[in-house]
């Protein structure tokens, strides 16, 4: 078989797979895309259109949707080198009925009209599930959100604990955690038994997950009065996964776009994590870089620890250079169980389908590549390697 | 077309895209080579034939210089493996009637001999500038220097401003700079007024760019006292681009060859200029990075910042293991029309061939790759993205 | 010639050049395996079987050494993508007589038998040296190893000075200095004696090169007292090269498995060094970095310091993914007299194959691919470039 032929096999199979996603920012109640905004919407075209020129004015909640489409689209001509506007063209084909290669200015309305005639029907949830071949997704859930009214079978709660770690001192937190648990936190050992409660609270949802972004200069330590310790304890207590997202500053350019002002410092290293990895053998950290740069850290760190484990491809380094290059050191140096090997960070369903299949031809080349072609895996072979990252780890490590 | 048939069709086509230059080091009346020791001269291979073992004993001001080229060419044979050897040669058979493929001990005479005569010809700058295709090209100015004497719309002057952040305190600056602008700098008004007169002179002249070569600890602020504060006001206010050089050490090894004592500490970061871009939204920033670790911050900012321009490919990073993989994390991940392909750097006009030359044959190479042959780009359409790395933005960010 | 056919004529010409090893751990008094338990016991085996789930019970000096043989194998499974797993199979086909292409748990018995047969011929050392066409190999001797009973032409003495700079004041250590050297050490004076007591025995025993590794926040400066810099001056008297194996942290998984604990901070830089290697411009340093993103420094100093050289792939670096990129990178930027390819860093002769034969594919891959399809180098230049990294450079470099 070609090359190409090969690649293309490779991924018609791994297209065949049911996707459990293991990290997304999915409203379950509001799952999908209601209109072309929502798609638009998404920081990655806010950003880039902006870094490109586009003024803010349009992106206030009083601008029409349908103009503010119009623009993000019309700067498109100066950002469409980039792989995220290939994930839009990519829905526009896929959801939206458009037969073009390229979308420009005049596309603008054709499209926004189609996405109201689409995103309207009843079982578009229903179908784009369908389309994405998406069989679970796992949510992002404030600690006292609803997690109630949608089917944790499908949408997978998992607690979010940024505010808890950074914000627990900002106005209103304290109340927020009083009311959902129940517990008026006022010295450490209320505020540990508010935690577990919780932990209590998301486990009886189904919860898979503890979740949590953390900036380029934190270094958790094991003070009694360390919520993020205590984070850990819990998960240990209740067998989750501890999802460490490590390296995001946020609010560096503060005057950017909404989402589209965090940054980062690479000069971080996951030997501030040394404590951590060593008191909780128990707990499974899947660990996410902000970049590329650090993943040799995370491959040595996770070929050292079994419960470190590389986790999917995170923000700046969502794009296929950094992809590649990061899971072939991955496969190269990391037992193939531990690989998560991605997940979408959607914050709407419209987008798992893009940015999967995005992954998939990464995944299909660099196994090609690597196994296929020097004649260690035959093509089976390479398929089942290819599940184990996109499905079998998931299930398996995050027990689902 | 075969995938070779393809590089070499665009690599054909960007040679015909009449260069403008935004960085170099050329002495507007002196800029081109009067024999093949100017050619040798160049810190590449003194470094490189130093580095191999050679002696410095040659490279004194008393030395021969065709003794001098002999040596330097002797010691190729221990670093004929490298890029810059490339370039040599390239420019042997460009500009010398060279027609071997290697440079070798026996041909220094017959190439010395061959530079005497050609680059005595009377023509020889407008030949080079023929050669090259090259329209106009970026100098590197000292506050003082002479802005007289020469075409300002070949030679664009750039006020390089290290000697103003670094050395003010250094004997004779303040003079220099009393000399200059008629303001004798006594305090921080004075020094303001001073600093200013030095914009007025540049941009009267024609000036297209502030400069300025940083080392990797470096953090501005906004001190009132702040040469370099003051400088991108001033950018702001004239409207000129604010060059950042950022990462290098001088004088690291001290006994080495002229220009080839300076290295780097890689532990530097983006996020040491995150107040600078902020408080300057009106200034755009061409950030040149020394190691290609730094790429991705440097893909990030400008993802973000709509004032940060990644800006070719420096020193250090002027190899192709570095430009490609530099050159295709910049494509997939920040607006098209933010990029500043390349730049020469060079001291002598007969370096911009060589280096460009190398440079477009990754353009071909990475655009054929990335967007032709899995479709996303014609072949008119890549060569429009390449002209717009190569020229298109050069224009447009620099106001040429 | 296909790119394959090319790639597979330039690994065989590579195959067929007699190795120096330049780094080893081997002991000379029982360089190859006994049975599998040796080369299972490996800690790139015992570390991915254990990161992959597997208990440490077996790998305590009680277990059976087939039942450790046969965990370890039944882990495979998960870590079969490694190339470390790639090495096994390796050693299998090459040294066990095993035909297959994988090795799983139901082949444990037969290659435990087959290991306990063929290293128990009575020449097993000599068929080892003959198929992995090793002519020497250094060893990585403590300060007071017995250098006597082995043919230090084969087996090359290395002075390892890890215990002398970093554990002088733990106990003992200081009487088995006095007891090797004659010497008691109470003073500076003493000290310097006998530090240089030791390289006098060193060289007498034929010694080629002094080494170090050295945790990445680690930065030489020349205080008297200090055992660092009076190594550096002794390699200076005795010319002796001085390796620096740069950038690992000890024992940061504490209850990892023998060997299998240190792992770093990916934030160092060669700039610390910088004082020591202006200071001793007589003294070769072989560096190796133990990450990937360290390359660019190593390139660069060795590109401007005529004593620094590159000097192999170690550790976590030692992977594909990273040889491949790193190899590149040196070759477009240091001259080739100054590199250094390869060491096996092995415990067991039986290493030295499947690891060198690792990098004579890529080194064949990376020289095709840079040099002779580009027209730079036909295949006998080509054949000459890779035996300098494999051969010339180490005798010359280490006076062999």
């Amino acid at each position: 078989m070609s090359a190409d032929g090969l690649i293309q096999s490779l991924t018609a199979a791994f297209d065949a797979i049911p996707l459990i996603d293991p990290h997304s920012h999915i409203e379950p109640l509001s799952p999908v895309s209601k209109s072309l905004d929502d798609i638009l919407g998404y920081h990655y075209y806010t950003e880039l259109a902006h870094s490109a020129g586009m003024s803010q004015k349009l992106l206030g909640p009083d601008a029409d949707p349908r103009d503010r489409c119009r623009e993000i689209i019309r700067f498109m001509d100066r950002y469409d080198n980039t792989a995220q506007y290939g994930w839009f063209v990519n829905i526009c084909k896929s959801f939206l009925v458009f037969t073009g290669d390229r979308v420009t200015a005049k596309d603008a309305d054709a499209l926004f009209d189609a996405s109201l005639k689409a995103f309207a029907a009843k079982d578009w949830e229903q179908q784009v599930f369908a389309k994405t071949n998406l069989e679970k997704i796992f949510l992002t859930n404030e600690f006292d959100d609803n997690l109630d009214g949608f089917d944790t079978a499908k949408y997978v709660p998992c607690l979010r604990t940024d505010t808890l770690v950074f914000k627990f001192r900002e106005p209103g937190v304290r109340e927020r955690l009083a009311k959902v648990t129940g517990i008026d936190v006022g010295d450490v050992p209320t505020l540990r038994k508010a935690v577990r409660a919780l932990f209590e609270r998301f486990v009886a949802k189904g919860a898979k997950a503890c979740a949590i972004s953390l900036p380029p200069d934190f270094t958790p330590t094991p003070e009694g009065s360390s919520i993020f310790w205590m984070l850990a304890e819990n998960c240990r207590e209740f067998k989750l996964p501890f999802d460490l997202m490590i390296g995001v500053n946020r609010r560096v350019y503060e005057k950017g776009v909404h989402q589209g002002q965090d940054l980062f410092d690479r000069r971080c290293s996951l030997i501030q994590y040394r404590e951590l990895f060593n008191a909780f053998p128990e707990v499974t950290f899947p660990v996410s870089v902000l970049t590329s740069g650090q993943n040799q850290e995370l491959v040595a760190y996770s070929w050292i620890f079994p419960n470190v484990v590389p986790n999917g491809h995170w923000w700046y380094s969502n794009i296929p250079a950094y992809i590649g290059a990061d899971l072939r050191e991955r496969l190269q140096g990391v037992p193939k169980t531990k690989l998560v090997g991605y997940y979408s960070d959607a914050y709407k369903l419209e987008f798992v389908l893009p940015k999967y299949g995005m992954y998939r031809r990464i995944l299909a080349k660099t196994i090609a590549d690597e196994f296929v072609r020097p004649g260690t895996l035959n093509e089976t072979e390479a398929v089942a390697l290819g599940t184990r990252l996109l499905r079998d780890n998931v299930r398996e490590i995050f027990n689902v």
